[in-house]
């Protein structure tokens, strides 16, 4: 199994579906520039080769609206670069492969998709980590805040006698030891060759891979993520004085999540070489001001769940409704970093040579 | 919405995964006479046409094992043809596609599926009574015991001025009036007529459908079934009686199922002219003892959704309380009827024809 988790489930208060609108926002501010790669760079006609189902795959898909928004933005775009190349869209039919862990909620996702759709669904359960479809049959790969969630924690932070052993902490920041920050994107460089080493065989020559992440510039400290994980840590450490939790519970928890840098994820897709890069580029994208008790219900969508495997669902509400008590310190945190009301991440565009 | 329901969810003491043995047995009977008609008539060859992927459709599949068995079973007979063909099965990829309603539980179903597995899986949410597959993508589709669900009840049987108003009754039997029988069967044929309609599209030509469905070797009568429908009759009086429902909401609750003939089946495979018959028969499947207790828990795993949609929850689960209370006499009403321990059910393996 897995260690990540998936996104909080259902359309309730906590879950996803309700919280992610500063992954659209942040999804929509790169659209453009995704729209623009693939009208230049997708040959539909020769990557269908005589075909006439046109397909795409969501690879970390999660639940609620960004994943219906993205699949029918790329329908979009190869409708129009069909008329581009004066192929008729409308002869063409749209597979949609939702794709996400097997703990992920398909009853709530299919339950949301649109009816009637111009395309058929299907969703594919399993890590994108490694092998989900059939060889050479994915025309378009997209994923979304996703390949930030490694397969695993990294294994040298279990061990009590490793210089990567992250007492105290729960993720990694300008302030930690080499070997934490090491490990860490170790484990996204062997994530990553998985990744790229399933997708080259499943996408069929001339394909795209379609990549946003949360990212850093360079180095490892500004993602505001830090700023989210470090006041996660601030909780926790006060659970610990007031005797709620055990330190050690606190030292052998991390979040296995890796914000990589573009020179990161370069390196790792040239290694790999079965894919050409037409566009990898780093950007701060404004998602307007964001209350911070908002943040904190993202924070929680996104993190409760591979927290209560560790915690227990106990603890981790009990640590959300001290969050939601220190919000205004939050807000002076997230003021203080110069980082509220943006999202810093990665987009890439990679097409599957021949 | 379709007015037919999902089998109970989950893998509780009510749930269908718990609840689907005598299913899983009734199959099994006829697995060796689907195997033979497929190695007889699959040209797997000549279907594949040079693609490497063999996909295989489970239409209806619910949850619970029968359907990782059936989709396992079939892909060792196509294995089996490949090596008698002189094709190597391991240079093929399985692609298992499976659908059912939206309602269905598909966590449930993909936390079942074997780990590691010999082919990928893909969940088709949607009614097959519409399209679902992209055209010719389906090589084999295979359907059991549940193209009698269905899509809804037939309209006459809603309005109180028809010479179908159903009063009193939840289904039909021999001593129902013929324009309820004919409504039924009119609704069986439109259904098939669509579901073979949306096949056409989607199966390869030279690919196949599988279907078994509990059935009636004749006329209207002897289906297991129909001893079901009339003990549920036989409580739901009771209740009237005591005052816990109205007459009025058992006379317009009626059971989406229609149990075919040979002859019903064929009508329609013929009219809809796509697909050659190459095995259609009827047969009585033993499936070993039931406790009358367990008969009990298996209706309440297929029928207590859509009984619970129009009762609601309340109602219906003081009348399967009930049903356990009765369940001597159930037990002597099915001895009586002489059809314990059977299955009656029809069998077809129909090909796309080029």
């Amino acid at each position: 199994m897995s260690e990540s988790s998936p996104m909080n489930a259902g359309d309730g208060t906590y879950s996803y579906t309700k919280n992610s609108t500063v992954q659209r926002d942040a999804a929509s501010g790169v659209n453009d520039a995704i729209r623009e790669a693939l009208m230049e760079n997708l040959d539909v006609e020769k990557l269908l080769g005589g075909s006439t189902t046109f397909t795409i795959a969501d690879l970390g898909c999660s639940v609620g609206p960004n994943t219906v928004s993205a699949v029918e933005s790329l329908i979009e775009t190869v409708a129009h670069k069909c008329r581009r190349q004066g192929l008729d869209p409308e002869s063409l039919e749209f597979q949609v492969l939702f794709n996400d862990q097997i703990g992920n909620d398909f009853n709530t996702l299919f339950a949301s998709l649109p009816r009637p759709r111009s395309y058929v669904a299907a969703a594919v359960p399993g890590s994108f980590y490694g092998r989900l479809f059939p060889s050479s049959s994915v025309h378009v790969a997209y994923s979304s805040f996703a390949v930030h969630w490694s397969s695993k924690v990294p294994e040298e932070l279990h061990r009590r006698d490793s210089p990567a052993w992250n007492a105290g902490r729960i993720h990694y920041s300008d302030s930690s030891p080499e070997a934490v920050v090491k490990a860490y994107s170790d484990q996204f460089q062997r994530d990553m060759e998985s990744f790229l080493g399933a997708r080259a065989q499943e996408i069929a020559p001339g394909g795209a891979i379609v990549v946003v992440v949360p990212g850093v510039p360079e180095g490892v400290v500004t993602y505001s993520g830090g700023v989210a994980f470090s006041f996660l840590e601030f909780i926790l450490a006060e659970m610990v004085r007031e005797g709620v939790i055990e330190q050690e519970q606190v030292d052998s928890f991390n979040v296995p999540n890796v914000y990589p840098s573009v020179k990161d994820l370069r390196r790792v897709v040239e290694r790999n070489g079965c894919f050409e890069i037409v566009k990898m580029e780093f950007r701060d994208v404004g998602v307007g001001e964001v209350e911070p008790e908002n943040v904190i219900m993202l924070i929680r969508a996104i993190f409760e769940g591979c927290m209560a495997n560790h915690f227990g669902t106990v603890v981790v509400n009990n640590l959300f409704v001290r969050a939601m008590r220190h919000k205004l310190q939050f807000a002076a945190i997230l003021n203080l970093a110069g980082i509220e009301g943006t999202v810093s991440q990665i987009m890439a565009v990679l097409i599957k040579r021949n």
